[in-house]
């Protein structure tokens, strides 16, 4: 299904995410950077966690009257700027959309709520490729046009499913991968492949309620408000980066059926705000927590 | 497309809701009336409103074993129960599900937000018909199987084709409406015909900001929150009875695209709420208000 | 200080608080029993767990008609009704205030918040002592004029200073505890002396972050929401029966010190929260959960 | 009361609030100056309104090394950098502790907050006066030890109480007011006094339910969500520019009288929240909308 909504003629513009040891200057260097080569800056947000002395930032400028070739920008910046601020930095291009696979398994909700957004444009990215452990969900992507590949695993199978997973999304130039409720842990050595660029929904308020069955754990305490977590993958299970959280208030009338239906609007809703945040690259990752910038 | 998740044998149940002036022994009288009929109760929720000395009830019990034949129930309870009482009731059975129409124009969120519900099975409905006084949205219905229907308005035609939505809607024998961001005010003269039967999503915080263009005004006076409206649609624009709402914080930092875009979500979860209660007839409406049971 | 608003002239009412296992007909039962007594009910409700088949209610009634005496409403009660449906119930009267102890430490936010609406009369309740470990807010317990008792601890004294503060709240003939940031974990002894009557905040969103410094742990797991969440100490630590629970969002903007002063707020208003129900009879306690009546 | 938490040994800094039409190079040239003179920046957070054309930052940065006198700064800041880029700007000292007037009515639960906040040492403020046009708050205030001044007004009086009122704030220096429920409309003479200096708590989300009784209202329209607003007053009642908002659900079972009670809480929060912002100097005001920075 092509995308209902026309893009609106968007600028072209570039994005530097920089962290690095805070100190006096930084903030000056960089902007008078831009400034300088006629990089009109169309967003700046920084910050600075005392604590840790860490600077972070993201500006983005447009590229139109920029003195600075796109192709060279990185090298000028390391040379100029990043070089004497020891800056770790990534460079990103707003007209270059980054290419998602989903992961999938039975339940269907996460997976509409992105496909519709993707269909109606609202988001800067292409989805060419779901990969599901279940034939379940196959006919959502045949009506969204999207390629499904079925790769079933079990105990054994694992490590060579993962491998052919990892073949797939290179020959569909993934970028980055959502898993919307796919219910197999990924190894340590397919995580690897992808560190800070796999994208998790748990259907609980982490760090409360790692692992299976969350919803019947909830019940059982007794909580009184239900959450959900989006995430990034690490090798530690359920505690990787936390992107985004939100809760539902919930009462003793609900039982584990009520807080799973009642779970599914967050999860969907808490997901998709990861993986926009994540598409507009307003994330950075450093000691497994996040900035988010606004 | 045939819905992904197989419903579970759920038990045939009627659903009885009730409001009345209050009296003592209403509430003993109704169970009463169940139980000595074998009518094994699964749901009772009740409220009395002293201010106004009504009560209202919700009742949910299994036809199994119940000793009145479910064609008779409602004539029995008027004479044996409701007549003493001055009770006005509606009765339901669980085993019909209510036939929906779906009003839509070039927004898709909360259109794709329902089918997606309706095709993983998580409500009791039907979904026979979609009418639109756009075409844009035609792909969307193509793709879920679901009729579209375009009907274009303009000032001078807006009752003839108000008569011919009617007629299409009784040729679907549709039980209710929903306008899922369906942008044309309707004439009394058509919500008349549906009473406490049309859903509309409003997307502001009513009953601040009715009317058009409630994000622009939200963004000018400078509030600190935005929010969504589900109600009945009545003869008053926006000021019917409201059935949810749910807010989101945002800052001087949104403008007003992103306004829209953060409501989007809200639109969309408060809507598909509204919906699910009233597909569980779980609403009483009274006075221009609404009891929702938890 | 005197209450500085006049409380309206309440009704004296019953209140009764039931559980056991579900059965038809219960409801029925006690709403004829209260009506045929003519006991004006003015609340009712009541839940089914239908996991766990068990009933639960609460009702109150105006006792000014009431045909039996109050002295002998647990009697008639027990014998007419809960014998037969093997209830498990607890009679209160609304001209009966609860006497509150109050436990502090060095913290006054939660203790503020509690006199105030204390002072306020916004609470029908008694609290004639407050106890500390620390002497730091006994000028807070003078301006509003309440006994304070330093009972200072340590790990060798614990035992014989919690037989000193039983014997101070047996002298004060308290009904129950209210821990407002106390921070000194109670011995299974003490906690046994007051089953479901001593009421504290733990300052996180529990079972997440349980024990000491939950800000501090929240801020190195990095989540984006914090909470705060009020319970009936048992002798497991931070795992009683859950009452009330708030959170707030946060972001990588804050630091350790800003979790606390937000937390703060969260604190005070869900422990009041919880206070507020306790009072109202509206808690009931099973299996470790609480139902909260609305 | 003295407070009763020392405070931290503060820094001094100097906090610079700026707005100007938005151009290249404010950024840098502020940071520049800032750092050419040893001005170690602890905090900066800027704003642009692109639609507007407008920038806003606050910044704050360490004294102790600042080659530029105190005394002096405002006059090289206009100098060197806000004339070049018409900025206007107003310059505070964390060392001077603004004084806070409160004026109150009959209800306390605000008062009672804002009071335990500044005893707790909570807030960098002094709190010399609290004025009244009822005798009924006296005793709290004699409690924590402030003057209080009953001046009350009736239709003919009320401008001759106002200008005795100003009186009194200019006797006690007073920098802002806080209208904790004060239950009488300023007029625009006294208002005008204190542009951007008076905060009052609305009992509603603004703009719905502005003016008097907005619970009966809400109410009445039949809600789902209640809120409260702090804002600055102008001589446009309940139109001001809006600092804090927050809301609360509410349901069918909720009357005005609960509605009340739910509210104070909000209330109390939203306000103290707002003072809090004020007195870190993080609001700037323009076109009647806030900027509030973290």
């Amino acid at each position: 299904m092509q995308s209902i909504r026309n893009l609106t003629g968007k600028r072209n513009t570039a994005i530097l995410l920089i962290h690095c040891p805070d100190k006096q200057g930084i903030l000056a260097a960089v902007t008078e950077f831009l400034n300088k080569n006629q990089g009109n800056i169309i967003y700046l947000d920084q910050h600075v966690d005392r604590e840790e002395g860490l600077f972070y930032m993201r500006v983005e400028w447009e590229l139109e009257k920029f003195a600075i070739p796109r192709e060279k920008i990185a090298d000028y910046f390391e040379t100029l700027i990043a070089h004497k601020f020891v800056i770790t930095f990534s460079l990103h291009f707003s007209d270059r959309r980054p290419r998602m696979a989903l992961f999938v398994s039975k339940m269907s909700h996460c997976l509409f709520d992105i496909l519709s957004r993707y269909t109606a444009g609202d988001w800067e990215t292409e989805i060419p490729l779901i990969i599901s452990n279940h034939d379940t969900l196959r006919p959502v992507a045949v009506r969204f046009g999207i390629d499904f590949h079925l790769i079933e695993k079990n105990s054994t199978n694992k490590g060579d499913q993962e491998l052919k997973e990892i073949e797939i999304l290179e020959q569909y130039n993934i970028d980055f991968v959502v898993l919307a409720r796919y219910m197999q842990v990924l190894s340590d050595q397919f995580v690897t492949h992808y560190p800070n660029r796999i994208i998790n929904i748990h259907h609980s308020f982490l760090p409360a309620f790692a692992g299976a069955k969350p919803y019947h754990a909830a019940h059982e305490r007794g909580v009184k408000i239900i959450g959900a977590t989006s995430h990034y993958v690490t090798a530690d299970l359920d505690a990787g980066p936390i992107i985004t959280q939100d809760v539902v208030r919930i009462s003793h009338i609900d039982n584990v059926e009520s807080l799973i239906r009642k779970g599914r609007d967050l999860e969907k809703i808490v997901l998709s705000e990861a993986v926009y945040k994540h598409l507009q690259r307003k994330i950075l990752v450093y000691n497994n927590r996040t900035v988010v910038f606004n």
